[in-house]
């Protein structure tokens, strides 16, 4: 019935070959050679050059072997079987082959001009990975223990700034990235470089979000080792995280926003519908990692009469903790969501509630494992991303499109972080000066999102386009500016060796030293957080973990036997330990954390009463020796002996 | 030029559904009930059902559900296309589909009869993974982690027996199931119920080197609890361990073995070519898996001049660890050899050298890592055999098959422990009592291996009823002589609550008191193996690690420039640590550690010589505190002594 025409196919001659495994060493063979020169410049102090961009570059090295060293074209050229009764690819096609039926799994669309394309060297074809697995595999650990690391104290004490940044600026730099790519691609058009239908003004917006996504891998790495100031890298730190999460989901959105006229007519309707999708998906996701997070802190702190504890059982609870967090990811996906953004959420919330009741076994355990996945995807992606740009076979490189972009890049991320700044400085009592402004400026790298974001989908030609050019800028941002982080901060002058909690501390007696208003500092952690951080404080964490007051203090008299059901009998004993929940820095709790160190117990007299006096033990990071725990208990016998009365 | 013509084909809804989202859902669904039962489990000492039976219970029910509570057939009858101007199947397939091309690739070939399976429940399709997963993710870590955690001392102990029972054992058992199963099917092809062209005589082999690969990971995990007696455990760790490497090698020769007449006939030039292809394979494959852990060892060990030790950065150390062991697996598969075989030895190997040079934190971080990896893969693998008995979409239940299986396989197991037991008496001073014969032949339990060769390949009828009658053996026995562990434990009086460091104490303690023949004890390690350790402890440790005494003693004088090349300059003070060295047990050694104990340094005096002498320290394996560790020093500076003087 259905008639095949004779048009090309391929054919493979070792399809018998034992599945990836030569693909495979080779990335373990580069991933080895990776941390062999890790170690070499640990050695030598070497920092022009990161791992991530020595990843990239042996990447680049082998890409170069496999595609000129290599036997060229071991495809022959075949058919395209035409089929006319079907309507769409069918998921698995049967197909007999002289008398014997072979199954075929649908892989993907093809567009009539790359159909020629795949008459390349097998090996580049099989080198090249499935783009599904980036962003199943490979960025979730990564983004995940993003968050699970992330320092709180110093994050929260940015949140402002950090959302202005991840949000509005992501916002900024996608749609100045999007009207200056949709300028130079007119232009293009004008000169006769492109045709008109190539490029709609919702692909230069897909390009801008895409390549709004900043990754400073390498910049944060050099801050960490050269303990550059606190602020300046929990900015970047936290910028760099969120945006990632608002990147995606503005790409996600941008993709399936479809005006239904004109494509380069701008439609109110489906732009709305776009920024709804967009806080829908974003909502959706965050729900679905906190959730997780909260069902394994639930269970990680089940305290069930005559029953060991989770935490008795580290290999157990790690197993736990890794499934469950894996199943953020997961579900969320598998409802529609962004499993990156769920995956995210999850590892903040694990970090604050679970973190607090693991076992001191599991609390390593889990830390190194997602260290060490993290390390190994991070460098597997940047060999990857080396590797592709000789291996990738619909690479086009429009050399004015690429020009464009890199200016385009550039003005987005001048435009992102000058106007907010100027913005933010307005009503920050502790202003960004200058010189940091420059070197966030400075740091604009892209890297894992980006790229993954625009292998994601390659079949036109002008997201081909975007590939390539999203690829040369990866490298240029790695290497040129990731290179030159460390003469960067000597030019600006920013101060490196600090290390963070003298750094607190020492801001904070000079504060109240010279007696400044109270008011203006406490006013930089944002009120709206403040509110969250009082509920959180008595009641989430009192239920989730073994830390925190006792629910029977914190709620209503008339709550007592529920509260009492709810609290951990260890609580009341285990409220000392609470040293994870560093949050909101103000003065006062500084000054008087300074009069703790002297030895001196005075039960809190503040006038923001009792949300104040809970938050008290939260300032005490390690950063306190046994004296400030002594003082500590007794601080909260104080406390405990007010709330009594209130 | 092609015709196609309509047969059946399959389509699929939901093809852009979040690709295997919910399938990975509902396995770590499973897995977190499965700790979740652990945890039950462990709290209420329940011993009937080990976590690997829940698990595969779970995954029992979980199939249940999917087969019968989801959508029933959403996968439409379709298509057969036929080709008749190709070859065979190539690996890409490009189809024009309504002016839209679309890349398929090859999945597999399908047999005539298996065509209608096909149209079977989309996810029932789903559930059903590529069965090259088992054998290249989820059983290499569960491999590498037994050889990477091989209680050394008293296998090497046991090492003669449990090689005969690994080597000849397995092979035993491999004959006779495979001629049970001959004559079984004979009488099946008898009464009518198989057609004769079905089975051959090596589909009977097939079938009998794949069932005798025995998984006792229940009993184990009992007798670690229970503290059984550590020789029946090594007996049992250590052959089930070995026969695995064993009969995936044996599979693949006898997959490969092909007489070139009758199928039936017996062909003596193919017979000792598969044998020979048996030997190649195992030998290569266990050099393959060594030299990667050799060359790990190396790499640990390096210590150049103004060169941080790689043990400085855990992070890295951990990672090329990870790296190295895995492309050991990669390479052999790659070089066509067995990669489990390799990964197995490199494991035994990187335990033996690489471990020594490994930092304290990477010693953990390294066991931790390939302890949870070989939990989740364990648990993942009993899941899916549960959900396969729902799932697989071809099973074929023979009733007489299934029987003459059982029968076989209990049969093979007696014939394998009963004899060579008796052998092994002959040979062994310290005997292998009745007790402990039993115990080995009631935990003939078939697990992971079993499943993942049968699962390999189910192309044929005869290979799928194969896979279902492997599939209910293990069932049968993971849960009924897994359950009833603890019962025949107490029925057949075997000793439980027992210390192996005391155990060996006590024993060489009573031996040495009543003075027996010293000489039948030595012989119990095997003589191979002394004149092997020798060796390594004189000149293969010192190269590979810090451990061992240095190489410019050992070494014969004229070598002495290229000794201290090689030697670290640690080797001198560092060889007291060599605690990881714990090899042959023999009666002197005891002696002089329980003289040790007692704080009297006598400097080695016995008729051995130096192998004796410099063997001295290997005893003491963390059992002896600050004094034994005091005298060792005393010990070792007497030895040097010795050594300089000679």
């Amino acid at each position: 019935m259905e008639k095949l025409k004779k048009y090309i196919s391929l054919k493979d001659e070792d399809q018998f070959y034992p599945q990836g495994a030569v693909e495979l060493l080779v990335f373990n063979f580069l991933l080895i050679l990776t941390i062999l020169t890790i170690w070499l410049f640990k050695n030598h102090q070497f920092r022009f050059l990161h791992e991530t961009g020595g990843a990239m570059l042996y990447g680049l090295v082998m890409g170069l072997i496999i595609r000129y060293v290599t036997k060229a074209p071991d495809v022959e050229s075949g058919t395209v079987y035409e089929c006319e009764n079907l309507n769409s690819g069918p998921a698995t096609l049967l197909i007999n082959i002289t008398n014997q039926v072979y199954e075929y799994q649908y892989k993907r669309e093809i567009s009539h001009h790359n159909v020629n394309g795949h008459q390349g060297n097998a090996m580049l074809q099989k080198m090249t990975f499935d783009p599904s697995i980036f962003f199943n595999i490979l960025l979730p650990p990564i983004i995940f223990h993003a968050g699970y690391s992330l320092k709180k104290r110093h994050f929260f004490r940015n949140l402002g700034s950090i959302l202005t940044y991840a949000f509005l600026g992501t916002a900024v730099s996608c749609i100045v990235i999007g009207l200056i790519m949709y300028g130079f691609v007119k232009a293009m058009v004008h000169i006769g470089q492109l045709k008109q239908w190539e490029f709609h003004f919702t692909d230069c917006l897909f390009f801008g979000s895409l390549m709004s996504a900043t990754d400073p891998v390498t910049v944060l790495a050099i801050f960490h080792n050269l303990h550059v100031d606190t602020d300046l890298y929990t900015l970047l730190f936290g910028e760099s995280v969120l945006n990632d999460a608002v990147a995606i989901v503005l790409t996600h959105s941008i993709s399936i926003y479809s005006p239904k006229e004109n494509p380069n007519a701008f439609d109110a309707a489906a732009f709305f519908q776009s920024v709804g999708n967009f806080l829908g998906i974003f909502a959706g996701s965050f729900a679905m990692g906190s959730s997780y997070a909260v069902v394994t802190a639930l269970i990680s702190f089940m305290h069930l009469t005559k029953f060991t504890k989770l935490c008795e059982f580290p290999m157990l609870e790690t197993g736990l903790f890794f499934l469950l967090s894996w199943s953020a990811f997961l579900s969320a996906e598998a409802a529609g969501l962004t499993g990156i953004v769920a995956v995210l959420f999850c590892g903040v919330t694990q970090a604050h509630y679970t973190y607090n009741n693991l076992s001191p076994d599991s609390k390593m355990r889990t830390k190194q494992l997602f260290e060490f996945m993290n390390f190994l995807a991070e460098n597997f992606i940047f060999c990857y991303m080396g590797l592709a740009l000789f291996t990738f076979q619909n690479h086009i490189f429009n050399p004015l499109f690429i020009f464009g972009a890199f200016v385009a890049v550039f003005v987005a991320r001048a435009c992102n972080i000058y106007p907010l700044s100027f913005l933010l400085n307005l009503g920050r009592k502790q202003k960004i000066p200058g010189n940091f402004q420059h070197m966030m400026m400075f740091s604009g790298l892209r890297g894992a999102i980006a790229f993954a974001l625009a292998i994601r989908d390659t079949e036109s030609q002008a997201k081909q386009m975007m590939f390539t050019t999203a690829l040369l800028i990866v490298f240029f941002t790695v290497w040129v500016l990731g290179g030159g982080t460390t003469p960067m901060l000597t030019w600006l002058q920013i101060r490196v060796g600090i290390d963070p909690d003298e750094d607190l501390k020492a801001e904070a007696a000079s504060q109240s030293a010279s007696n400044l208003d109270k008011n203006t500092t406490k006013a930089e952690s944002a009120w709206l957080f403040r509110i969250w951080y009082g509920f959180d404080h008595k009641y989430l964490k009192p239920i989730l973990t073994h830390a925190g007051p006792p629910l029977t203090t914190t709620l209503p008299e008339w709550c007592n036997p529920v509260a009492r059901l709810l609290t951990s009998p260890s609580a009341y004993g285990d409220q000392l330990k609470d040293s994870d929940t560093d949050y909101i820095i103000n003065n006062d709790e500084l000054t008087e954390n300074h009069e703790s160190s002297a030895h001196i117990p005075v039960p809190a007299q503040d006038s923001t009463g009792s949300t104040q006096a809970t938050g008290k033990e939260d300032i005490h990071e390690g950063d306190l020796g046994l004296g400030g725990y002594k003082l500590q208990l007794q601080h909260t016998a104080g406390q405990a002996q007010m709330n009594s009365l209130a």
